[in-house]
């Protein structure tokens, strides 16, 4: 068997099943190889933000990952944007990505440039397989690489010669080492702060939904603590009987009043709050000054443990979670709003939807009213790189096809990564896309006021009346 | 003033008056300040690769920078592609990318990643500007790195704060370093290989239209020696009374065939020919293994002095270059079929037009017939990197509204960034856009035989039938 086929045997072997596919000519061998691994589910996205966007939303829903499939440093750079956002949702993804042979990289071709480079300013592990034997352990490397860490970008760079050239065969796929767990006293220490008044549990990453969340809202219900969640998570649990977990706010001044009365803040599996962006003027850490910051479990510690940890400590195991009731408004009539919408989605929303939101200056009309919808997993757009909507929708949606998917997505963003509306169709997905289109650059009339620039002239202007 | 007028000061006081812009938060106070510049022309574009790829389309009409304003590293990340092809053209681009405020940087913010590295990746030059009295002269020091070397990429990030605090005014934009000049011994050993039966002379870059390109002809002319050009070239002079070059070819034999008679080849502004993809068993030089290399002038160095240094040595001043014929088809009539494209193109294509050829799998039987079309500036796909035509085809036409631009475009490359279209509307631009919609993923089907896989089954049917 050749280089490729080898990765091939590894990626299934250790459980990468799926792979979102933009393949060039450095790929064919990959691609070739298909035919003999019809248990490798190859899905063509038309732009590579399309795959890696899909890798993010695969994840978000397993809980494990899949592989995409490049070409060359241009080709992982238009994927880039929504690895990014896969990065800040603690995704991991496995980015395989074709490049010349050694010998054609000697010479000024078309298509060479610093694919390392590129890789490196979004992944966290990075590694050139030099020939055909190193590919089925370095692949094997690479998918414990992804699975590290509760989900990390991994990107493998497979050369053409190392794809087409003799290969031994797979390589068996080790473990990720087990995440790091706090010391206990850290444990004692974060009990003993979430007892005291103006205390909040800032949570994040795998504790916004299904078992941790429950346990997270027991802590919460027998501590007295806030239940708080970032503002731009992975994926959390909404709507009727899910567990009441707060969310910061987008703008920065409703975000410090949210958490004006915080004086103890324990972070678990949460980074430190800090707003979108910062402004003349306005702090860019929403908690107030005197507050205590504890960092129980950084993301990529071991999260549920930790939790549980928590429970035992607080004493809350048989605590039972506040949760959100169900009470969804009649659907709506009359001309189109917004907040008709929002009133139609939470009327209408099936139970155990999943629901990716990238609606940006939309969002709030559809959030608030779907707070007591039925129950559904909903997704947002960690690293605000805009194009994430369509793309996650699609990876939930395959990893998931037993829900229906519903995405939201501003115009603007839609169009960044259109190409995903062909795979939801080509893959017959059940998503529903809903368009927000405003017809404008909405978002930035609001930030010009918020950077102190309340008046714009024509020429200004010119760069939002889209 | 604040950082960021002080900065479209510099800009304007440089010669840099047009910017192609996707501006967010971060950017608002560059975005603000325009109102008091209306002579810089500020052109939203919807895409960030529609933004990099307009102001390379600019540059290689203009042969001067314009600028493109983008937000933090996934904007940049987004517009990275058509930069990458815009480094292959020897294009000159001057990027100004909006992050956070230093503050900010500190926390894990959304948006915050590695928009150095990004940067780093596919810029020649990048500069972080620490605070407001630097952002002009860091903004000079760029605007000459972008003009330096024929073309450069230089990037500078401009800091939130630094944008918004008082700075003291625009800084005075020096002259780029004057490009090297071969030593007069290589010029003189350069006239006398072309002299010698089998030579060619290789060239690229300027060379290819105006007045070095007639120069270069008189040297063919005067010589005997082959005018060469790469197969992706910035801009060529073709059709009826251009100066007759011969351009390479994208497959590898027929590459290698058109260079079998070289014995001797000069490369003047041009990279040592590479073919496009390595294939097992095929050369990645395409020239024979005997021919001697003579590196005359490398792309970054003063090709026009050399050309007119080399036609001095040659005795070619007053020789008369080979010009292409008019020969133009009658307008076809009947069903479409490539052909019949090609030929009502040759038929129809007005005098002095700018083409931009992206049309991929679909190439060849539009440029054919137009070699003896009536003349146009021909511009192609230079890195490989898809969805550079309607960007650049937006940027060369608002560098020259007099003329009419056409751009030719394949289905699945017109998705990367069909948000052009919008811009070309927006700004009234005389672009005629033809997109050659297959509707499949035509160029692997061959590839996939130029890699030695000549069958394949369904699951690697499913990456092409699209």
């Amino acid at each position: 068997m050749n280089g490729a086929e080898s990765l091939v045997k590894t990626l299934l072997a250790g459980g990468v099943d799926t792979c979102f596919a933009n393949p060039g000519t450095s790929e064919m061998h990959f691609v070739a190889s298909l035919d003999r691994h019809p248990d490798m589910r190859c899905v063509p996205c038309l732009f590579e933000g399309g795959a890696t966007g899909a890798a993010d939303g695969w994840y978000r829903m397993r809980g494990d990952i899949a592989a995409t499939l490049l070409h060359l440093g241009p080709g992982l750079a238009n994927g880039l944007a929504n690895l990014h956002n896969a990065r800040k949702a603690g995704s991991g993804v496995l980015n395989v990505v074709g490049d010349h042979t050694e010998w054609h990289l000697a010479h000024e071709s078309p298509l060479r440039g610093d694919l390392e480079g590129v890789s490196r300013a979004v992944s966290h592990w990075t590694r050139v397989s030099p020939d055909a034997p190193s590919v089925a352990p370095d692949g094997a490397e690479a998918i414990r690489a992804a699975r590290s860490g509760n989900g990390r970008i991994a990107t493998l760079v497979l050369r053409a010669h190392a794809a087409w050239e003799d290969a031994p065969g797979p390589a068996p796929v080790a473990p990720p080492p087990a995440p790091r767990r706090p010391d206990p006293a850290v444990v004692t220490a974060a009990a003993r702060a979430l007892r005291r008044p103006g205390a909040a549990l800032m949570i994040d990453g795998p504790a916004l939904h299904g078992d941790l969340a429950e346990t997270a809202g027991r802590v919460a219900a027998k501590t007295g603590c806030r239940l708080i969640a970032p503002f731009l998570v992975s994926r959390i649990a909404r709507g009727a009987g899910a567990v009441r977990i707060e969310r910061e706010r987008y703008a920065v001044d409703e975000n410090v009043a949210l958490l004006a009365d915080v004086e103890h803040m324990v972070l678990c599996g949460a980074g430190r709050p800090v707003t979108f962006f910062s402004y003349p003027g306005k702090p860019s850490l929403p908690e107030p000054p005197g507050a205590t910051m504890l960092d129980l479990c950084a993301p990529d510690m071991d999260i549920g443990w930790t939790l549980r940890a928590l429970a035992d400590e607080t004493g809350a195991t048989g605590a039972e979670p506040a949760r959100m009731p169900l009470d969804t408004p009649a659907p709506p009539a009359g001309p189109m709003s917004l907040e008709k919408v929002g009133a139609a989605l939470a009327a209408l929303l099936p139970e155990n939807a999943i629901v990716v939101d990238e609606s940006i200056t939309a969002s709030r009309p559809l959030n608030v009213p779907t707070d007591t919808a039925r129950r559904a997993d909903w997704m947002y757009c960690t690293g605000g790189a805009i194009g994430l909507g369509l793309p996650c929708a699609t990876g939930a949606a395959l990893a998931r096809p037993d829900r229906k998917t519903v995405a939201l997505t501003g115009d603007g963003s839609a169009m960044y990564t259109l190409q995903s509306l062909w795979t939801m169709a080509r893959e017959n997905l059940g998503v529903l896309t809903i368009v927000f289109a405003n017809r404008g650059y909405q978002i930035l009339r609001g930030e010009l006021a918020n950077v102190d620039v309340p008046d714009y002239g024509p020429n200004a202007a010119r760069m939002f009346d889209v």
